[in-house]
């Protein structure tokens, strides 16, 4: 039967199989990564091993149909004449017999995800050869591990039963290593091994070599299907239909004497980027000897007294390889008596630090251009190197020692040791003690910011990446874990429990705000400074040439804003008024301006009521203003997009059910009825501003339209601000964001507030302040109508963590314990849309107001001020976008800038993601 | 000066003024409702007084430069001097004085709220003539009555000092009508008033009539902008720049003699719509006479006596502008010594069930087309047709009684008297003993949803019009208030308090859920009922054979069903299967249920969870079989369309604070040990299921994928329901409906769970049963994504409320109490969103999904199940859009039966609303 391929080609004059040797052969897509990298090196003249490759089309035609095409087995016998050829040996019998391996090889890397056979080839004649070319211990060495192998990977025989049979025969021999066992004790193991895979697999393995290749061929196809290769593939987002390929490679032997060996190195140090040439290596070993770490291998380095030859040689071949590829590498190599061969190359993993620094000293030694250079480092890792982090080793140990608590959330990367503390006053105290402080807590609130202020890290039982904790602690960029559920917070008793296992206050104990584990005890930290970040530097001054997206940060106050500053940023994006009444001595003023505000609102006429709102709002715009002016002075020169107060009332206020504890414990104590009716008001005021769905309530711009007082004040605030600083001769720039808004006729209604207020501001003799006001883009009506909204509007800000909540419908805070997780484990959803961008529909919204925006020839500047503006992938679409600028976390600055250089050269090359 | 008008031409060509006489004048625009009305009159030969009309664009010229056309005044000579020709009468002098009255009238109908000055071109020579005439009396009360209104309109008088005078007058002349005065005294009392005036005014009358009308005039186009006028203007969406024409108008006499009179008729009745003139007049007086109700009016049908050939001549000239307009008219006429004159016609303002009638009896006697009666009712008055309603003259009198408790936000049309329950269980009890029963709650929730089924009417303190209370009891068709704030509502002392009067529970209370009024005591209430209503019952019959939109009921259970049938439901849109849950024996039921899929979820090997939640499953899975026979049985043959399980499941469990307060008590009270773990059980759930913003959270087709087991039980509780109504030879027709979908994943997450559950519901020997699976389009991502959707779904429907709510980013439980009212009041959006639908916005939405449905192919049928389905303006943009079905709550069916009709008429005939 002729059936079809995908070209529509028949599929016997279709080609299966290509030698490595072929000249012009076809690419990854169907030699898989490995397959196309070999025949790469051997057509670079390196010391290759002969072989070829079965394509990956071949694999999906077997996974489509069951059958493998018909042509292929015919196709292979010609490649393994060929083989034979360029061997020197023969497959299956002869004097010098050719062993080979098969292994997989998908286009995209799956690193250990499917199978591969190595020593194919064996019967009884063959090992007759070998035996006397190497030795019979060899031989009978090669022939078990075939067999282990081949039952394993073909049979799907489990270890257990294979390791009684060794363990026996070492036990009977007295022998420690199953390779130094005496020819007699290795035959009667290859019998026992040979008996037990029949008795588990019900049959034997094939005698005849080229059954044992069809078997392992069709094997190797198979694996493509396995759970585990499934689950990679899910997790790491590669399609399900690609299929690998498989590569049919003769056999080199570093287990054959002395002057053999098989090792891996790295072209450069995978830690430091340091270059020099890092391996190690494993005499009279074959390369899954070395992997599996039953024996300690040698540094490269002791090669060269050795065999300084061989050493030499292979160093030399491995910087050819580098400049080849213009990339550190991860070479495995075997040496067979004296002589090298390279069996793999692939790009090297690598910490941040090394693909920084390797990215930019290959810029200096003319292996990259600065674009290469950019584009090699992945933007995110930036990240990981400006924190400091729980030392890996120690983490490790503490995970083998039962040290690891929980697991949660993590919220906001870094590492800390520090004593527990259970409430915010407990972590002021003790860091005021001069500890350092990690704050837990079952969830945070407005109440507890003295404390996160304080603490170095913190650590929530509920909320989700967007909780109250998560958004404030990785704006201070310190470590933070949220929703670690199995934690039970009892401040009350001075404890936490979870699993069985008590941690008190003050007990010291370790948080990685990367991976979201908590250890009990002391684990050491690494630290990292950015000015000691000398390659860091280069590179990013290197993006800043390339980028055309602005990169500011969200900044609430003066310290943040010149760490960002410190950073790189070009402005501040988001400056969150609100966050400036958090402190603990604010909050009460605050509190009070909420029953003043609530009370106008309600009865105007009161006057005693109406004086308090104006005094208390008097107080409110001193410290306001003062706060504006730290953090404008930080950023001299630079804009600063102040947004006006956004979250809702309630916010400030504890919640009803403390209130109502409080009261109760008030009323037992026989507390004064002054605090009792204090207290009570409060509760009133609680009661009234509650809300059903706080998100969709009365904030944003609402909260003008509702209390124009309060916008009036900051306005003014804001004018008291620029006033002073241009009185230092700086030079202040400030610009007002309207948040929330959904429709042209709020950012009517709040410009008519904010002009009012301005032209109350102005004092004889000011020079004329008018900042340039504009709406934040974060409801899809405002994206929708953003037309209309243009026309009172002077800049566009995408708040995309709202917009991302209100087009899905999400509810980050429920969403990400509720469903999200369910959702992106079962493949609901491929990504995280809070995390990155969900450009179809989201981004749809963004490009929408985007049009509105050019349109307009009003909004002159659009930027995205959620926290998608610190995100990589989102970053490259808001390039491709047109957006002015993005706005993120201080500690994301230097991501968003290297972020948007690649998003540009991307851009520029036609490269973008779609 | 040579300004230019609007249209570019020189103002000194521009017309300005226009007789009613001229052939061919301008309309409405330009001449304001009433001149345009009256030189229509004029040229059907009717008897109207001769006049001129000053155009609008005269007004908004004055009013954008602060002065009229320079031409102006010289067209109104000319136009006077025709007057003057056509009347037969001289201005300002001369034996037979013309007098005439100055009236606003602009484009839009604002009755009552621009200014008039009647009786003017008086001087003493005008008032020699007059008396000459018609003698002294009548001469100097028509002064007098000029002097008074141009003293209030054009000089801006106040009414007290006036009074004042005449009071004094009356006094000293011992006399008790103004007009009954002797001449001396009348004289006397004019310069009085004289005095007053130019004291009050600092200016006297002028005493040239050229110069009275001038100061007349520009005090009509300034009415234009007081504050009442303005006001009106916002309130009822018509624009501020139309301004207002003025009509001069030779002025007839209905106070001359006995054979003189002023009156008002109505064509047909206004209250029941029969075909019968209902009138009333009052000799010897003015037109403003029998508006301002000094005298008693005599009936029309007295006048036969009288002067039947006058009354003959008025009854036909009503009929032929009746004929004339093809609607009922409410018509001013004034009789000068037996010569009748029509000053006024315009439609008639009717009750809902005069309009019904006149409608379709106009359409038999052949004035009126089928399109044209249909689009002669507003649809909106045909559901207060149906409600049982207070009767008017009780309430008004219980106002001025005092009995007005307070006023909340009428949320469910319809009036009600009954005993005052404080609490479900009280109204259940009460109801069964046989009263009429208003609950009267806080707020009201789940667990009060018995009480809400047992009462006749619901009053709640807190909530918008779509909290809970509002949407259980508009679904009933049962009156309801919420939101009335005032009111505090004191369970455990057993009464209601508000604004220091007290009402006991078991007290009667009378409520209007369409004014939102709460009185004190009992009303009567006037009921209605469909199949008396013949004449709406023609009309709808209509209505159905024009509408291309089907009309689907939002219904939960068989009654309701039932009745949306009766209404002419084509089917239902929407079945919330949540709310048969909702019913106190069952809840119990489906709190196990939740308890037992929250542990499964977590722990799905403990294996007595995994049984109990399968049991618990089972037993609900009969009970919404039950629900589904019932449904599916009123509906037979037609669609029902059936939602999954919507809400996040903590809508069932009781409130955290109740359960801790509940706890609380149990401990104090030693409760046993079994009780308190249970309650903590269900503590320890509710902490677990409670959400920041529930409306985005674990809900909807979320809920169905974390808890697939939920989804499959309502599966095969309707294939059972199908089963067994097939097996009595009916036809059920369900659609399953998947909610709150924002990703195709999520559609097609869901619709494998529900085939397989149809697969493992099928028996061997069943015919095979496959419902439509529909998307409910409700977040802004499925509607924007809708092409991805539309592969997976079968139907679309628009969930407009959550859309609206998501689209703006309101919550509509927060908004409506907290800022929607401030928004509508202001004017920052000119209608609420929630009522009417946004056009722009939302609309844009759907319009978006629409599209995609159309081009999927798959997509068979799209609907609406938001509450914008029932409301006329909503529907007609429904009907544009394309839209194939509305689906709204039963009461509201005929309402949309009407509007669809309506909607596809002006769609015909291209005459929608853009």
């Amino acid at each position: 039967m002729d059936s079809s391929n995908e070209n529509g080609m028949s599929t016997s004059e279709q080609r299966w199989v290509y030698p490595f040797s072929e000249p012009d052969g076809p690419g990854r897509d169907l030699l898989g990564g490995k397959g196309a990298e070999l025949a790469n090196l051997a057509r670079l003249g390196l010391p290759v091993p002969p072989g070829f490759t079965i394509t990956t089309e071949a694999c999906r035609h077997y996974l489509s149909t069951g059958e493998p095409p018909e042509s292929m087995w015919a196709q292979i016998d010609d490649a393994l004449s060929l083989l034979e050829r360029e061997s020197g040996r023969t497959f299956g019998h002869g004097e010098i017999p050719l062993l080979v391996s098969v292994r997989s090889g998908a286009a995209v890397s799956m690193p250990g995800m499917m199978d591969t056979v190595l020593n194919l080839g064996i019967n009884d004649e063959v090992v007759g050869a070998l035996a006397h070319n190497y030795g019979p211990g060899f031989a009978l060495d090669v022939q078990r591990r075939f067999m282990e192998m081949f039952a394993e990977v073909v049979f799907g025989v489990s270890r257990e039963p294979i390791e009684a049979v060794k363990a026996d025969s070492l036990a009977s021999a007295g022998s420690h290593r199953i390779e130094e066992l005496e020819p007699a004790d290795a035959r009667e193991l290859l019998e026992h091994l040979s008996s037990v895979i029949q008795a588990e697999a019900l049959r034997p393995i094939p005698f005849d070599p080229r059954d044992q290749l069809k078997q392992a061929v069709m094997a190797v196809f198979e694996s493509w299907n396995t759970r585990r290769a499934k689950d990679y593939r899910a997790h790491e987002g590669i399609p399900d239909d690609l299929g690998t390929a498989v590569n049919i490679v003769a056999m080199v032997y570093g287990n054959v004497d002395d002057e053999s060996c098989s090792g891996v190195l790295f072209t450069r140090d995978p830690a430091t980027g340091e270059k020099r040439i890092f391996g190690e290596y494993l005499t009279r070993a074959q390369g899954e000897d070395v992997v599996a770490g039953s024996a300690t291998p040698l540094p490269l380095e002791s090669m060269a007294e050795a065999m300084p030859d061989v050493h030499k040689e292979i160093l030399d071949v491995a910087a050819r390889i580098e400049a080849h590829y213009g990339d550190a590498q991860d070479i495995e190599f075997t040496v067979e008596r004296r002589q090298s061969f390279i069996l793999q190359t692939r790009e090297a993993k690598r910490s941040a630090r090394a693909a920084v620094r390797i990215a930019v000293e290959m810029c200096d030694e003319g292996i990259l251009s600065r674009e290469q250079a950019l584009l090699s480092v992945p933007a995110d890792q930036v990240y990981q190197l400006l924190l400091p982090r729980l030392d890996e080793t120690d983490a490790a140990q503490a995970r083998d020692n039962g040290r690891l608590l929980t697991v949660g959330l993590g919220a906001s990367p870094g590492g800390v040791t520090g004593v527990v503390a259970l409430s915010a006053d407990g972590a002021v105290k003790l860091t005021a003690e001069g500890q350092r402080v990690v704050l837990v807590r079952p969830v945070t609130s407005a109440e507890d910011v003295h404390g996160i202020i304080a603490a170095a890290g913190v650590l929530t039982a509920r909320g989700g990446a967007t909780s109250h904790a998560a958004v404030v602690v990785r704006g201070l960029g310190k470590p933070c874990i949220v929703g670690a559920e199995s934690l039970e917070v009892r401040a009350d008793l001075g404890q936490v429990r979870c699993a069985g296992k008590t941690v008190k206050a003050g007990d010291e104990i370790s948080i990685d705000g990367g991976t979201g584990e908590v250890f009990i005890g002391t684990l050491s930290t690494v630290e990292a400074r950015v000015g000691e970040e000398h390659h860091l530097a280069r590179l990013l001054g290197w993006a800043d040439e390339f980028r055309r997206l602005g990169v500011r940060a969200n900044a609430d106050a003066g310290p943040e804003a010149a760490l960002s500053r410190e950073f790189g940023a070009d402005g501040v994006g988001l400056c969150r008024t609100e966050h400036m009444f958090f402190e603990p001595e604010r909050l009460d003023l605050v509190r009070q301006m909420i029953l003043a505000a609530s009370a106008y609102s309600k009865w105007p006429e009161d006057e005693l009521n109406a004086w308090r709102y104006r005094q208390v709002l008097k107080e409110l715009q001193g410290i306001q203003s003062d706060d504006f002016e730290e953090i404008l002075t930080a950023m001299d020169g630079m804009p600063v997009v102040i947004r006006l107060l956004d979250p809702p009332l309630h916010e400030f206020l504890p919640s009803h059910e403390e209130l109502l504890d409080e009261l109760h414990e008030m009323r037992e104590q026989h507390a004064s009825r002054q605090d009792i009716a204090e207290r009570e008001e409060l509760l009133a005021a609680v009661d009234e501003l509650r809300e059903a769905n706080p998100m969709l309530g009365l904030r944003g711009c609402r909260l003008g339209i509702v209390h124009p007082e309060i916008f009036k004040m900051q306005v003014l605030a804001l004018t008291d601000a620029v006033r002073a600083l241009k009185a230092r001769g700086m030079s202040p720039r400030p610009e007002v964001m309207v948040p929330l808004v959904s429709d042209a006729g709020e950012m009517n209604a709040v410009r008519a507030i904010l002009e009012e207020a301005l032209r109350d501001a102005t004092r004889p003799g000011d020079e004329p302040f008018a900042p340039s006001i504009g709406a934040m883009i974060e409801t899809p009506r405002a994206a929708l109508l953003a037309d209309e909204i243009a026309e009172s509007a002077e800049f566009f800000s995408f708040g995309t963590n709202d917009l991302t909540q209100m087009t899905f419908g999400f509810s980050r805070d429920d969403a990400e314990g509720k469903f999200l997780v369910r959702y992106l484990e079962t493949g609901v959803l491929q990504r995280d849309p809070f995390q990155t961008l969900d450009q179809q529909g989201v981004g749809g919204l963004v490009k929408t107001g985007m049009a509105a925006a050019k349109r307009s020839g009003r909004v002159l500047e659009a930027g995205v001020c959620g926290e998608h503006g610190g995100d990589p992938e989102s970053i490259d679409f808001f390039e491709r976008a047109g957006l002015d600028y993005v706005s993120c976390s201080p500690y994301r600055v230097p991501v968003a800038r290297l972020a948007a250089a690649q998003a540009a050269i991307r851009r520029a090359s036609g490269n973008s993601e779609s």
